[in-house]
Formats: structure tokens, C-alpha cells, sequence
């Protein structure tokens, strides 16, 4: 074997030749061990920026990012085991309602979920906001809970695509992150490590997405699905739309006790969460799909809504948080959650009609009341947040509450911005279209 | 002022905007002081090399690596101080001869020089050839000889452009060194900070040269020579051919003791070596013409061309080379050096016309036979090198002597390459064009 030479390869990606699998994999070993500097990996993550990679680049990234740590063996297991993804959205509580009601239906979910990131939440954050959940688990304990309950929900592992981690941090002071390859190869590396079976990818497009265009989430989603199915696992990506907000909570109690009411089928239909359920039921469709379970994403989606309203999902979710050490009381009464009284009402500067929620800008608004982060190791508020009181379409008066805030520091409340998120029309506006844009299935979208 | 943000200057330079002039110079000087670390850099100049930077941006880069370091004030001397520069090439012994003529004509040359690079050689490496020759001069005697004499060569101080030095070397290993913005800014650092008044740009374009294309060696040219005037001083820029070797020596002492027999009016018109002449005499006009001592670039062309037959320049060859502690000996008789004498006679493997002699090829074969270095810290063998026998054109007998070489290794002589960089043809070939392809002034081209 000729030795590494990085100058070779970053000269090649640098005048737009696509490299071999196995000189990605070197390479990628290589920058894992240090053998490789930090320059060097700068100067070929600008250069793969800049000239892209192929569909076969970014699975051998993948590919060397999954295999430099532990890849979980689940395949003893019985059972299709099948995730989900999101790519992150502002009110995306989807996970919290979707991995019991998958579960419920019988097929295996292993969901190993992320913090929040810049204005977006993140699974984990809204599963802590429940007193003692535990989503710090051995490896051991995944397995063991998989196997006995169908569901476990925890944190990566730091035995899971360490290169990933080195190289996210490198990319996020080099400029490079915003590059459709990397994103995916960063994502499927580390939900491949799962030991799924099959995956499913909730792609989001719009203000409060990563993707702002349909476009790039489109390309996102192909290449997404690409690397999956090149690897042998069943994967499939709907595409959906964050520019408003999904649902009416945003922060992380508040979207944790709304999941919580839709699993206790509390929440009327036709009402104002019904886009958390179309989400939720088309993701849950494609999983039980995948799992085995139904013959088409149509009869999954049957059965998940049975599931869901025959309250089926939610002993499901009880027994889920109690496997992992949560207090079931707050289950049964989302209200009784120490100090999750509001702060304030927000009120409607202007009378009119709800034209526009700008979901970057309410999730913005939300981590500077403390539902998320600005800098990696600040702690959450698990209390603060937004409920919407009106949706899109909805008439408001001025001075009507608009909006509910939770926080346990009510100096941070940015009123002004929260209003500002709000585009109030003197007319109706046009009945938004569904969430659900398309569906990619790795070879055609539909819709 | 808002403290510098690396990453913003490397977000906007990968999306293909135009910097600042006062931003370039805040990253620099923070590069240069360790504050921005190499893999900022590394982004930077890979996304600098991708999307290109104007001539605004290579000027303020240009600007900021000679700020970083010493710049040379001259201005106290009489005379417009005037220097010359080549993009590199193989047999390129021009400025031996041009800095005494041009001086001897009047024009102070104060010339700070290189080593080889590559398969290209340097004149540091060349005048060192002359035993005793001393390149290490302080900045206090570079003054005071070019105050006494008019005419001095020297290598560069650790003083000169400190950030040049430090963003080639990380160049060197992230495959950004081949950009033409790079490159100008990087010669232009260091030139502009030997104190001179205007600047002759000799840019090389051909098998021998590192621009290959004509198209990017004009380039180069408008770049340089757009640098230079946005500075304000006066630059011109030669366009010449590197595709064969210039002249017949190729070495350090061959070159050297070619260049000594030109000064000494040895070789006789329509020879072998009238390339050198019009290259040189070309670039003299030109020099003589910014220097103020002559009206046009012609009126100078005469006045080097009289100059070097009057002897006057090589009387000044003399008294630079003995200022600076060379053996004058050899300068009479360039045979009698140490080591100088033949070690083998290459012979032309089939008859026919020589129609080609790659300079890449037998630059590559010189530095294997010790004329320059494969890596930094190499000494070079000053006695390695070859003579061609034969030019394009000549005819030759298969076993006739095509190239003489010299060495102080004969085991490191690879005699296949040195016969492979000749191509013999049945037919004469066509008369090769001239070797000035072109000449850039800062507004239009012309021949």
C-alpha cells in the first residue's frame, strides 16, 4: 500500500475530482489518529465544501465515520429495528409521540437523539424536562430496554463515530458546515451506528429549518436516502415545511407536555396541533412500513392512528418513562410540573387575521429565555418556552394574548421579538398547505 | 473596531465575495502573530484559491505580508532604484547578467534574490557557484554596496515579509500554493520590500515554467503588474517562453560560467546562447527606460546592447563580484574552476533535427544529478549540470554529443532522461518564434 498523501488528495477534491472510497477512508483514519493536522482536514473540508462530493464520496465518509468508533450489534434482537431523523425544526416534539406509537405498533424503535442546536430543539433536552428521565444509558441498558419494552431513547454515546465529533468541531470554525454532503455523511454516520435496520428522515425546509430552501432540502433528502440505501438499509425521506412553527409549544416542557396530550388524545382534531399529527402519523406510516408490520406507508398510517386514539401509544410512552426513570405523575397531569406556570400573555399589537409565524424567529426567541443554548455547555431552562395561542389563519384583536411565555427567568422574556415573529393581516389568509411536501423513496419523490 | 471573526472573512470568501482591504489586514497580521490559528488559514487560502481574489485583494494581501516585516528605505540614495524579477525557469541566468549591465548603464540594481525551487534554479544558488561569493550580506551592507557600487545581489533577511514566509510554508502542505493571487502577492511582498523605485516583472510561460498556459502566465502578469501600480510603483511585465531551456547551460557554475562568457562578449552573434541576449537586453531596456536613463524601452535596449559590448559591463561584473568576496580568477577564465571539467558526453540516440527540448525534463534531471534539491535542506552540488551541444533545429548524428554533463557524483547521472527531453525528427522543424511573447504595462498588451 502507497503511504497517505493528503496534499495528493486535497489537490484532486481541490480541481474537482471525485476520490476513491478507500483514499476517503485513509484519509478519514488517518485525521482520527492525529496523523492528519487540523490544516490539512481545513483546507480538504473547503475544498469538498466548494466542489461537492458524490453520492459514493459521501457514503465512503459516512463509511469511514461510522467505522472509526463502536457500530451496536442489534441484529439478535427480533423485530425490523427502524429509526427516525429530523433535521431539526422549531416545535418538532414529533420523536416524544412518534417512537412510543411505532413501538406500540410493534416495530422495534432504537432512538438515539441529539441536543438542541442554534434556535432548533433537541429530543433529548425535551425528554430531560421530564423530572428524572434518565437518557444516559450503557450500552448494555439500550440493548436490554430495546429488547424488553420495543423503545429506548438516549444520548450518543462517545464510543459512537468519534471522527464525526472532530470533524463537526473543526467544520464549525472553518466555515464548512452548511455543505449538503457533510451534513449527511455527519448524520447517517452516527444514526447507522445505531444498529437500525431501516431509517426514515423528517427533511425540513423553510424559515426555521437549516434547509431555508426547498431546493437544498430536496438535494439534502436524495443524498440522504442515497447513502442510506447504498449501505443496504431501507431508507426513505419526507420532506415537510418549518416556516411556522410545528404545533403550538415551543421549548422544552412546553412541546414535551403538548406530546404528552396528544398521546392521551386530549387534543381535539381539527384543532390547532392537527400538523403535529400529519407529521406524526405520515413518519409513523413509513416506519411501520419499513418494520414489516403494514403492507404500505398508507395501512401504517392506519394502524398508527388506531394505535394512537385507542390509547395503545401512550401506555406505551408511560411504560417508556418509566423504564428510564421519569416521574409518571406529570404524565397523567402535564399542569401539576413544578414551575410550569406562566410568566406572562403576550398580546396582539395590531387586530387582524394570522398571516405568518416566523419560526427562526420565535426560536430565537426562545433559547434567549433559556430553552436552548448559546454556548455548548450552558445548561437549559427546561421550563421556558412558548405556547401559541392562535395559528395561522386565526383572527386576533389587539391586546388578545397571543402568545403563553414559561420561564424561570422572566427578565429574559424578549416580548417585542415574540410579536415581531407575528405577521397579523387585515384579511384572511390563504389555508396553508400541508406540512407534508414529499416523499422520496431513492429512486422518485411523490407527494 | 469589532474584534476580527475569522469565521464570518472565511464564510464570505467561500461564498465567492470580495474582502476588505483593512479585513485582509486584520487576518494577517493576526495569522502572523499565532492569533488565528493554521486551519483558519488553511479555509481561507483554499477558499481564496476556488473563488479567486481581485486585484484590490491580492494588493491589501500583498500589503499586509510586507507590513509584516521589514521594508527597506532606499530613498536617501540617488537614482531611481530599479529590480527585476523571474517567475522561474530552467537555464534562466539572465539576472546574473542584467544586474551588473543595467548598473553599468547607470540605473541602480538593488536585487534581492532566491534559491531554486523545484526544477527551476535560483540565482542565490548560481552566484554561490563562484567560490568565495558571499549572499549574506546585512541590511547595512546591501546600503553601503549599493550606495559605493550601484549594483547589489543578496538573499533574503528573516526580516522580509515574516508573513509570506509563514503562509507559503502552510501553502505548501493544503494544495493552495498554484494560484495566480497567491503567487503575485507573495512575490510582490518581497520585492516591494527591498526598497526599489519600479519593477520589471520576466513571467515564464511553458513546459519549464510553473504556468504552463499562456493564458495563466498572462494572468499572472496583469495581477503582478496591477499590484505594483496600486502601490505606485511603475511595473512592467515581460511575457517569455520557458519551453525550451534558455540558452545551453542548465546548472548552477554551468550557468554561471555562461553568463561570464556573455559578459565577456565570448559567444558570437547567431549562436546558440541568442536567446539569453534577447531576453536580457529586452528586460535592460526596460529597466533602463524606468530608471530614467533612457526615454524609451528601446533607446534602453540600445544602450544595455552597447553597454555589454563595450566591456563596461563586464567591468562592473568584476567589481560586484569582487565587493562581495567572489574568486575573480574564474570570472577570466571560467574553465580554470575546481571541479569544472566533463564527466560525461550524453550522445544523440538516432539522427534526424532537434524539433524540442523539454525544460521540465531536464530541469527535473538536473536537480537528481545535485543542481538543486528535492527537499528544503538539500546542499546543492554547485558543479551539477549539463551543456547542450545541440539547439532547436540542429541537425544530429545518432552517437554524435548531444549534451555535456558536469557533477561531482557521476552515479547520480540518468542519461535515458537527459536523451528523452530531446525530440529528433526526420525534418528540420519550423523556426522557433521568439522567445518575448508579449510585454503588460498595466493598461494594454503588445508584442
Amino acid at each position: 500500500m502507497l503511504p497517505l498523501n493528503p496534499v495528493s488528495l486535497i489537490t484532486r477534491k481541490r480541481d474537482g475530482a471525485a476520490l476513491a472510497a478507500s483514499e476517503i477512508a485513509d484519509l478519514i483514519a488517518a485525521y482520527t489518529r492525529g496523523d492528519v493536522p487540523d490544516y490539512q482536514m481545513a483546507a480538504f473540508l473547503m475544498a469538498a465544501f466548494l466542489n461537492g462530493l458524490d453520492t459514493e464520496e459521501a457514503t465512503a465518509l459516512t463509511n469511514a465515520m461510522l467505522h472509526s468508533g463502536e457500530i451496536l450489534d442489534l441484529s439478535d434482537l427480533p423485530g425490523i429495528k427502524v429509526d427516525k431523523h429530523s433535521t431539526g425544526g422549531v416545535g418538532d416534539k414529533v420523536s416524544l409521540i412518534l417512537a412510543p406509537l411505532v413501538a406500540a405498533c410493534g416495530v422495534p424503535v432504537p432512538m438515539i437523539s441529539g441536543r438542541g442546536l442554534g434556535h432548533t430543539g433537541g429530543t433529548l433536552d425535551k425528554l430531560e424536562a421530564i423530572p428524572g428521565f434518565n437518557v444516559n444509558l450503557s450500552i448494555e441498558e439500550y440493548r436490554r430496554q430495546l429488547e424488553h419494552i420495543g423503545v429506548v431513547m438516549m444520548g450518543q454515546t462517545a464510543e459512537i463515530a468519534p471522527a464525526d465529533r472532530k470533524l463537526y468541531a473543526l467544520r464549525d470554525v472553518t466555515a464548512t458546515v452548511e455543505s449538503i454532503p457533510l451534513i449527511a455523511a455527519s448524520i447517517m454516520s452516527k444514526k447507522l451506528a445505531e444498529g437500525i435496520d431501516a431509517l426514515v428522515l423528517d427533511v425540513k425546509s423553510g424559515l426555521g429549518a437549516f434547509m431555508k430552501e426547498e431546493d437544498d432540502a430536496r438535494k439534502l433528502a436524495e443524498t440522504l436516502v442515497g447513502i442510506g440505501q447504498s449501505v443496504g438499509k431501507p431508507t426513505i425521506a419526507l420532506l415537510t415545511n418549518m416556516d411556522a412553527p410545528l404545533g403550538r409549544a415551543i421549548g422544552n416542557w412546553p412541546e414535551t407536555a403538548e406530546a404528552i396530550r396528544i398521546l392521551r388524545n386530549e387534543i381535539p382534531a381539527g384543532g390547532a396541533v392537527d400538523d403535529v399529527l400529519d407529521v406524526t402519523l405520515a413518519l409513523a406510516g413509513e416506519m411501520i412500513c419499513l418494520g414489516g408490520v403494514a403492507d404500505s406507508p398508507e395501512a401504517g398510517f392506519e394502524k398508527a392512528k388506531h394505535t394512537l386514539e385507542s390509547g395503545i401509544a401512550f401506555e406505551k410512552w408511560v411504560e417508556l418513562v418509566e423504564t428510564q426513570g421519569g416521574d409518571i405523575a406529570v404524565l397523567d397531569n402535564p399542569d401539576s410540573r413544578e414551575g410550569s406556570q406562566p410568566i406572562a400573555e403576550i398580546p396582539a399589537p395590531v387586530s387582524g387575521y394570522v398571516a405568518g409565524i416566523d419560526s427562526l424567529e420565535l426560536g430565537l426567541a426562545s433559547v434567549r429565555l433559556g430553552a436552548g443554548r448559546t454556548i455548548k455547555d450552558d445548561n437549559v431552562d427546561p421550563i421556558a418556552g412558548f405556547v401559541l395561542n392562535k395559528s395561522i389563519g386565526s383572527p386576533v384583536e389587539a391586546g388578545e394574548p397571543l402568545v403563553t411565555a414559561f420561564a424561570s427567568d422572566p427578565s429574559r422574556l424578549d416580548t417585542e421579538a415574540v410579536q415581531h415573529a407575528f405577521t397579523i393581516a387585515p384579511e384572511p389568509p390563504p389555508v396553508p398547505p400541508s406540512r407534508l411536501i414529499g416523499r422520496f423513496d431513492g429512486v422518485k419523490w411523490s407527494s
